[in-house]
């Protein structure tokens, strides 16, 4: 390590904690920056700095943002009788690129992992129960990722919503569109099964 | 683009201007950031500032560093009378790990490409001139890279160290230890053949 001048190593040793960011990317890394105009470095270093001053949770949905509400449950035009839960907030963009959901979101920021130490009080279902009680919600689709701790944390989320007379929905498990059966495991072709439709 | 909040977008389109970072990728580590701690992010981009305010040009050998003259040019135990002319700092981390190599390094930050418009004054052959008129060198390694534009590079170089009465050397070119032969191109092979040894 005392290859580097002190200031390389740190940004280094600073680049290489982020995913999927080897030693060896992060030398790379650093070696542009250090390439870099400097307002463009320092643009760099702002916008980190800004994303995680500015970006919070939304105090209805928690989703992140900048603003509170956010831009989804400000908006009028969306249905309020729905409720799609995700697991974090990068599941809102791949909902939103379908261009087909219109209601609105709730984010729990994680599952339900008692090897993590993760419990239900870890991830936002109360804010989830207490909007179902607030406001007219009719349905809540689960569209947690279908792991193990996911459908668990679905199930337990169904198991309370229960009494609270809305209708709970989980997104349909089978072949993606474009897949090829014999790169699927079991489960996912026995779903794919369960799940078959008349045309 | 709207699906992001305005830091996040920011973030996303600053991270996806470093080299082999793509959007994905720019997504995941952006969302990494909004996850870490505060002090944490807050290090990363006082890194980056820290690196691109701090870490200069050696004024002897055109090394990066945050002293001047940089740790190796300052070593009273390296030889002073070799000097390995290389194409990046990157390259000086490559051959220190050798722990064969005691000399000292010069730095050209790139290589002579009319393609590009960098000419012989936009690199630093001038500052390694002066050095061997003034040091008693005796000894130059060209260990530029054996890429077409370091290839003539370090002709240029050696033409220019001719009349200096200065030893000049180029490192080796061949077979990679543990390379396979079938995998090289033949103008790495006949070089291998050309520089064959005795044993």
């Amino acid at each position: 390590m005392d290859y580097y001048a002190l200031p390389i190593a740190n940004l280094i040793e600073q680049l290489s904690k982020l995913p999927g960011i080897g030693r060896k990317t992060a030398q790379r890394l650093s070696f542009h920056i250090l390439d870099m105009d400097s307002a463009e470095a320092e643009e760099l270093a702002i916008a980190i700095t800004d994303a995680k001053q500015k970006v919070h949770y939304c105090s209805i949905c928690c989703n992140l943002t900048d603003e509170d509400p956010c831009h989804i449950c400000r908006d009028n035009r969306r249905d309020k009788d729905v409720i799609c839960v995700v697991e974090g907030a990068k599941d809102i963009i791949a909902m939103e690129k379908t261009r087909e959901y219109k209601g609105l979101y709730h984010v729990l920021h994680g599952t339900i992992s008692p090897m993590e130490n993760i419990g239900p009080n870890e991830i936002s279902i109360r804010e989830l129960l207490n909007r179902i009680s607030d406001d007219e919600v009719k349905e809540v689709i689960l569209a947690i990722n279908p792991t193990v701790e996911g459908e668990a944390t679905a199930l337990y989320i169904a198991k309370l919503l229960k009494p609270l007379n809305v209708k709970t929905t989980r997104i349909a498990h089978g072949i993606p569109v474009g897949g090829d059966l014999e790169y699927f495991d079991e489960i996912t072709l026995s779903r794919a099964l369960e799940n078959r439709r008349e045309l």
